[in-house]
């Protein structure tokens, strides 16, 4: 279904030729790198949310543009290069993609966002990305979903697509990112779409918040990258004016279900970890712990030998700034609580670490505030992963 | 030589049974675990610095007390378990391992500095440790500074010894650790000596100095231990009154000698990595970028495929807040400038991966200053390392 599930959308995913190959194109078998998204309205409003890193690729500074208009016509995403640190003739590639797009749906560049994945530091091959939008341009359908999620993937094993129904309305979503995953999106590219009729100042305010306690608390290895985006498209096809808390209630449960597939697939790991921290004198604190232990090499080399080693969690605890005394910090792994009042607790040998989803419970004693940061294990596959190729 | 090559130091290193063994106790062949430094004087002046993360072991909460007295008689370091999250029982063990020291050298607990390092949130096993400080202080000597270094190895493959020679004095000392280096010196022990005559005062000011460039730039995996410390001890043995700026130069090197024997003996590493920042509107910019692109786990898996990936650089440069503009970064990895003005700049393929060394200067283009962080690739080894077993 992905973002093609609610009213008012189109889409297509096709093999272009971006992706390095040996030997020559071979459409039967090469595999998809690019994929347009279209709304046909009637509304056309739109937000996103884009990396905080200041190294920002060419596509992010063109969309972040796009995007402040408020009104988004089309998005066009390819895979197999994120066109990151090309000077101003990536800058260029950017815009005349905008303009190929716009001339196939003759309308205007200025409501196309550009959405780019790949490796940093490389041109974009633009004969065929340019030839390639004339093919997505014929084969867009409202069930292109599907392939357009499959046309975003990188290293993702799998595509990633979700969807909730509203009071009269849908809300659908694709999303890839496998590696990069971090403080605040991190090559993670994402597009959301409703047929509800919301403005775009609604879309935006809904679509931070959601992000704010989705994306921004998964850090799979702790790598911000230069071209994360998330879109948040409105048709108004189903005329359908939502009430905003459940809008937001859904927009936020599609994005966490995409974390959820994001986690999971993520480069090399083996394990999927949720890192709760509770008793947090302020939300703030809370998630500022969870990102802190959810970096921590040596706690999640542990973890992927199935060692509860619960000593490495407040040693990373102990580097923040949050309000806690150290000893009446306690800590559970999988529901045993082997770590109370800083010291050792209930007898770690209970502790059973062999499923797949690992939750480990911080609890500060300082207060009432909680969160939750997503993160993966550290393991010998990341390392070959990120070793063997460049990404 | 070790800490015993200055006058006025006696040392012992032992296998006192702490460290976990199959079978019996065999001290034929145990390995060491215990070490005793004494500082027979005439002047017992000291200085140390100590971790800073928040979740301190017992033996830095006592030892730190200690070191703010300016008076230290020896030093009792062991390695088989770091006393870290153990509770008020824990600080009792390490105050009577501090008493026994007195009662074996007739003196003060009150300047008895104690060093633990091993698994945290386990107690250490008493009945061995306290006999074990009767066989090292019958063991002292001045010739027992290797024997020292040895006895306070973890999964430190090697021992770490270093000295220089002043005007008319010597300056020693020994280190271990070869995980948890990381923001500010991590489970890293070291103890400096020299028989140079200096008030304490004197010392804390150029050990603080020397460590601020040395062992606090040195990152292998970003993780802050609870046990981390450095001690500089003068014994006045030589008479010699030293000039300052010479000390703090010998001091110094010998505290980058041992850093760069704890870098290349990294658990699991096949690279050491200098991270060189220059062009930096401040030195604080400079260690800032340094130590973040240091903690890129994708630049260290790419550098141990001896992919010159300078992508990964600039994306992590990018998170950091550091005065730069992103079209006026140049990177040079190994000499080649493979990214200028913030885009490609020469071939990549120049770029020679294959010694153990490997340099990425990083031109922030914002001013005149400069820093350089130590680290070391990711690598499947590290994982195993550190998923396979406790530490």
């Amino acid at each position: 279904m992905s973002v093609t599930a609610p009213l008012g959308f189109r889409a297509a995913g096709i093999a272009a030729g971006i992706k390095k190959r040996q030997g020559p194109p071979d459409p039967a078998n090469d595999s998809r790198d690019l994929a347009l998204v279209v709304n046909d309205g009637p509304s056309r409003a739109a937000a996103g949310v884009f990396t905080r890193n200041r190294v920002k690729a060419a596509p992010v500074l063109w969309s972040a543009q796009v995007v402040e208009g408020g009104l988004v016509r089309a998005v066009v995403l390819n895979s197999g290069g994120a066109n990151a640190c090309t000077g101003p003739a990536g800058f260029q590639d950017t815009h005349a993609t905008a303009e190929k797009v716009a001339e196939v749906l003759q309308d205007s560049a200025g409501e196309i966002v550009v959405c780019s994945t790949g490796l940093i530091g490389e041109r974009l091959p633009m004969d065929p990305l340019l030839a390639g939008i004339d093919t997505a341009a014929a084969q867009l359908s409202r069930d292109g979903g599907v392939a357009a999620a499959d046309a975003i993937r990188t290293t993702d094993t799998v595509s990633k697509i979700a969807f909730r129904r509203g009071e009269g309305y849908m809300v659908g979503g694709m999303a890839k990112g496998a590696g990069m995953l971090a403080p605040a999106l991190a090559t993670m590219l994402s597009v959301l779409t409703t047929d509800a009729d919301l403005t775009s100042r609604e879309l935006d305010e809904v679509l931070r918040r959601a992000v704010s306690v989705t994306f921004d608390r998964l850090d799979a290895d702790g790598c911000m990258s230069t071209n994360d985006t998330v879109l948040l498209l409105a048709s108004a096809a189903s005329g359908v004016r939502p009430d905003l808390a459940e809008f937001e209630r859904k927009v936020t449960e599609v994005c966490a279900d995409l974390c959820r597939q994001l986690l999971v697939d993520a480069e090399g790991a083996s394990k999927a970890i949720a890192i709760e921290v509770v008793g947090a004198a302020s939300v703030e604190d809370a998630v500022d712990v969870g990102r802190t232990v959810s970096r921590s090499n040596l706690l999640k080399c542990a973890l992927h030998g199935e060692d509860p080693n619960w000593g490495r969690v407040l040693s990373a605890v102990g580097t923040t700034d949050a309000e806690f005394e150290p000893d009446r910090l306690n800590v559970a792994i999988n529901g045993i609580w082997i770590c109370r009042g800083g010291a050792a607790g209930d007898d770690r040998s209970k502790v059973d670490l062999r499923p797949r989803d690992v939750t480990i419970t911080i609890d500060l004693s300082a207060g009432p505030h909680s969160a939750t940061i997503h993160t993966t294990d550290l393991t010998a596959a990341y390392v070959h992963e990120n070793s063997a190729y460049s990404s």
